[in-house]
């Protein structure tokens, strides 16, 4: 767990009003030390909330036990009205409210998705002290399952899944529409062949139903079986139209997904390579080229990039952050901006050094089998890398001269 | 419910024949309001419809749920005839009719594939009232599912579906053909394995061929086991052979699915394209290149396209509809031919205003990872927005210049 | 079923030997008419067989049934040898054999994989007549199952399915490794967990392992279920295992098909444009690019190909066999070389004709899509088709001013 | 089995030092005879000791096959000793420790994951010679059980998984938060539905969630089953739910491991593309390009690479082995750097002459539907090889003039 003293240490770093950097932090949107602690933290709080609210459900255990968890639910409920209370407080530094009065942007807040699921992660801390509530304990652990909904803000690509899902919308009704009317048909069908040996299975269409959704997504309870030659061979065909159902809808989802995904990343790669200079010397038509084949990854401090001696296949610009090359004399340190790898690309050379992050680092990757695409189209791009790697070479090798019987 | 005067309302509104409309409307094409209100409640009454059929088949309800049942059964039934008769009536509309006698018209179509689903469908209002039928009550719900077939004219995506597996039919049966010699191997090596222990069940090929299908599609009822050593490596096989076969036939759809939908995307963008004139204005080998990158959305009303002050990513142009742009002073609005959010590509800057649609609107989107591809080809198109960008940001500043003070 | 005079009728068409006919047809790839009835009679007799033969494994049918089913796979087993002796006999005509002596190339055939499936198909005729065979219906049965292999040479895409299989074979045999992995982990984690309690299903690691691959396949029979909670909760991560180990496979397997099917499309496509003229006037170099745009279908006798006034999304070219165009006055017939359906990309009209095949017909399509690509490259051939597409107009429009009055 | 001597064989070929062999041998990447061979011995050797240890784990065998197995396991465990010590001994050779002293060199290697993985492997050698472990037959066959670690050392492709699932990892979790917010809510609702008729089953929270997993991920043990309508609906859109999470899943692993392969493919073939004169003529632009369209293909001795008269869609590079070109009169033979088959594409004919490695070889293969898009670009290259292609042309014709009279 962390102090809180140092849970708050990286907002002062920015320069902007306390307000400000509450609602960067309660957004999730924060990436300085302070916003990843608080992520990390109200994700360890959730989770020990669901457990204790499941667990809370089981009959039978001991009074102890059942107090302990009442009290972690209490707890995390006291936690959860915090956050609320603050966002509701600070609510009015969101962009999207911009131009309201305060207590306007509050109002819109608790009405918007995040304000309601907020509102109904509170309500447990309220209904739980009921004692209509309390008799059943069953029914307070039930209320806590709300938190569940909390857990959505932790997924950062659910916009890219809510969109690829929306796109495909028309395609995917049609699919779900062949498996309504295969489901009804197969239901039908059995119903027919088995109603005479097993009534309380077969007897009602709503009973077949049921046996035809546990065939037809394949899952196959056995709690219901055709018995009959022809029930069987309806079964049999439910079963392979299941497989080609499923690979209907994952083509259609894999089609939009890959779309969806170029899409983000782009946008993606843009909001990062406007802060490397290399790149924003170039006009935006060459840019718009470039940032297609470029890729963003994230990595934490510590994190060994590439190691000596290893093939390349990549270089890297740094974007955000700062990596140490660990040369045999002396490491050296390399900020936004700079860039490394390229002799893997030029020379196609093993990796000369190890490199590692110091920080948390946002690099830009450019692989192999685009760079050569790159330099047939921009050569300024190339001239520029090989300048600086031609530069690099030599104070290596100077050194190396100097620092000769060294290790190597 | 919507009242018969409203529900027609929009026929009204186009400038063709009576018979016409009645013909574009139950062909579900009809995008008008009154289109789509048949739609939601043609698909409303074939719910209902379904759903009695289905609980009418469950043995001893009350007297008077099952009178109600058959009430609701009956007059879906009419419905169903009334909608049968109109078809018919209005069938000489139908362009692929044009140049037959109108009788001749009729007939054509009461033999083609709507035609009879729509005269299956009113069968069972015939037969429900014959008293052989009636006694069994199964057989009436039975009849009634005939209805099921309706539902695929609510499927817009179901011609992709069919022409993609129809493009894909030889690797499919390929697929097939693949599976059932895993099956009948399996089958038979397990018949030889188990028959001894479980004669019932793995005695004869037909039995282990039912074990064998509900393995290969993973649905393991549990029904029916393998015992011996050799049953159950036999049924590892087999279970993941079935794996494999699902993923090869989703890699089969998943490919032949991506290149359809390109297809398809295409003549959709190309329909609404024409209605745009600043695309008109381009040779027809130019405005093909901009039809592949652009998409089709369509929108109800009062939907959020854009919101403020968020990033955007994307441009579009109204190709039919309106939108009303949320300015700080006073709302304006685009129609057909318009375009908005244009400042997000040029300028990389947050949307400058919320964009709302005010009646059912459709769109072409220019996503930002496809506009600079454009821009270095085309730059005349570019050069067209931007123009018109400039226009409207001096619009901006000058109506903020004199608001100033107002709502930022 | 054809009468034998029939079945041959379609060989004298063609001009070479008796031999090569018979060879031709019993490879499966001859395309007259006599061939495709061979192949259709093969999989019927085939299906009779396979059919017979299961069924006579089940005990206690009347000996009528028995003796009619043993006639059955007898019938059939004799047809197989006369396959068989046949295509020993027409061995010799095989290219691959070209060169060597009959008695070579036919034992050449004899041992390879076709000849060896088609002499284990002709033992059960011989096997069934032995007395020890015969006391065991059950193994005469599991005997004619050999058949199956048979169905093998109707799946025309095999080849494409091997290849893809046998490309991808280090990454799918990477995911089997990290599958068995998993397998034996989880096996060993549940044996450990649920030993104590249920020692008959989990009180050795072979028998964890039936489960452990009962549930990675996410098949789950449910005859060995874990009840502790440990126990469960490897489970639950071993099912979710499984959907991801599916999703690998389908990953790996849809990449690969993708770039396997355009390959083979390639050289489909290849093979029928050469005998399209408008074509092979092209370069290789231009060639080689249309061929890459283009699809082949082929369509069996009497199918509708477009729709008077439907919209159109392509043209055709033949590349072998023949349309009928329904024109207003009389139909007009278009052979190997034609082309058609142009008007709906030169001019996006709905089709001016129905259009259909009067004999297996072979058709090059060409998606709008694609058509204005290849038009800005290749002016020579739209002008081509524009050229032939007016001259068609005013046909049109001469014959519906000459014809004034008559149908539309 | 090999023998000692002829695995060892390889070795003398390569020039450096013994350790140096030991080395590459026992890191797996060795492609000598040598290397080879020590790969399929250590699989055949890891896979006997598994069964050992599984088997050994069975109650009620007779001692003798208990003795055995025990000496299998403790048989293995002395070879696995046997590579760990010499492991340790030869890792000063890895150009990762390059540069420490050898005792460095050795610590470091033996806390890397491969050496964990190792001591971990040894560790059952020491354990069962222990009498309170060998008490437990059980507790010594799941201790051998840590061998399956070592199995992963034979999955070439594990690091394209592992990147894949890297690389994909915030969109993966994104799904698996929906299906943990799916899992939970649809446990607490069939709990709500459930819980008075099944108390045992679905009485607690967690005791639903068990039901809602083996659902979720269309297991279905049938275990648990709802019994209520309303549970049977919650679980009807459990399982669509989970068809849809498994779409999704593999819809992001295809995309990313599309992507992934393109990048690796493009490496391998730039290690082999520079063994090949005829490409390393050309500039890094130019290749590059070429790059993007070879494919690598390894083929064992005596395998068959293209079959005489058969239509062929490629042409090979020899980068690495050697071929045996079977023509009519000699065969000849082609090394690295060779190439053939090229005429399949420059006229369309079927293969001239089988063609067979003689040895362990790496082609570069070019498929047609890349060859004319390169010959577009690079005139250059297509002319050397159509000279080449002349020059063999008229040898063949001399060739087939001399012999006439001799095999066609």
């Amino acid at each position: 767990m962390q102090s809180p003293a140092r849970l708050w240490s990286g907002v002062a770093a920015t320069g902007s009003t306390f307000r400000a950097h509450i609602h960067a932090i309660l957004r999730h949107s924060d990436n300085t030390p302070g916003g990843r602690r608080w992520r990390s933290l109200h994700l360890f709080i959730l989770g020990a909330g669901l457990l204790a609210a499941a667990l809370s459900s089981v009959d039978g255990l001991p009074t102890l036990v059942d107090r302990l968890l009442e009290a972690v639910i209490v707890l995390v409920a006291v936690v959860f009205l915090a956050e609320y209370a603050l966002h509701l407080w600070a609510a009015p530094e969101s962009p999207r409210y911009g131009g309201l009065s305060d207590a306007n942007a509050r109002l819109r807040w608790a009405l918007s998705a995040p304000g309601l699921i907020g509102l109904l992660a509170v309500l447990p801390a309220f209904a739980i002290t009921t004692t209509a509530v309390k008799a059943d304990s069953d029914l307070a652990a039930v209320f806590c399952i709300l938190w569940i909904l909390k857990l959505s803000v932790h997924a950062p690509a659910m916009g890219t899944l809510a969109r690829v899902i929306s796109n495909e919308r028309a395609t995917l009704a049609s699919v779900l529409i062949v498996f309504v009317i295969v489901l009804v048909a197969a239901a039908t069908a059995t119903h027919f062949f088995e109603r005479g040996g097993q009534p309380q299975e077969f007897g009602s269409l709503p009973a077949a139903l049921w046996w035809a959704v546990v065939t037809l997504t394949t899952t196959g309870y056995g709690d219901v079986v055709p018995h009959t030659v022809g029930g069987r061979m309806v079964g049999s065909v439910v079963m392979v139209s299941g497989i080609l159902v499923l690979a209907l809808m994952t083509g259609i989802l894999a089609t939009g997904f890959a779309e969806e995904e170029r899409r983000r990343e782009y946008l993606r790669v843009w909001d990062q390579v406007v802060k490397v200079p290399i790149f924003t010397e170039l006009g935006t038509v060459t840019l718009s080229e470039i940032v297609s084949k470029l890729r963003v990854r994230h990595y934490p401090p510590r994190f060994v990039v590439v190691r000596r001696d290893e093939p390349g296949d990549s270089m890297f610009f740094i974007s955000d952050g700062e990596v140490e090359v660990r040369l045999p004399r002396e490491p050296v340190r390399l900020g936004q901006g700079g860039f490394f790898g390229e002799m893997a690309l030029l020379d196609r050379l093993p990796r000369s050094a190890t490199i590692v992050t110091t920080q948390p680092t946002t690099l830009l990757v450019l692989y192999a089998s685009d760079f050569y695409e790159i330099a047939s189209h921009i050569p300024s791009l190339v001239a520029a890398v090989e300048k600086e790697a031609r530069r690099r070479r030599q104070e290596n090798e100077a050194g190396a001269a100097t620092a000769a019987g060294g290790a190597d």
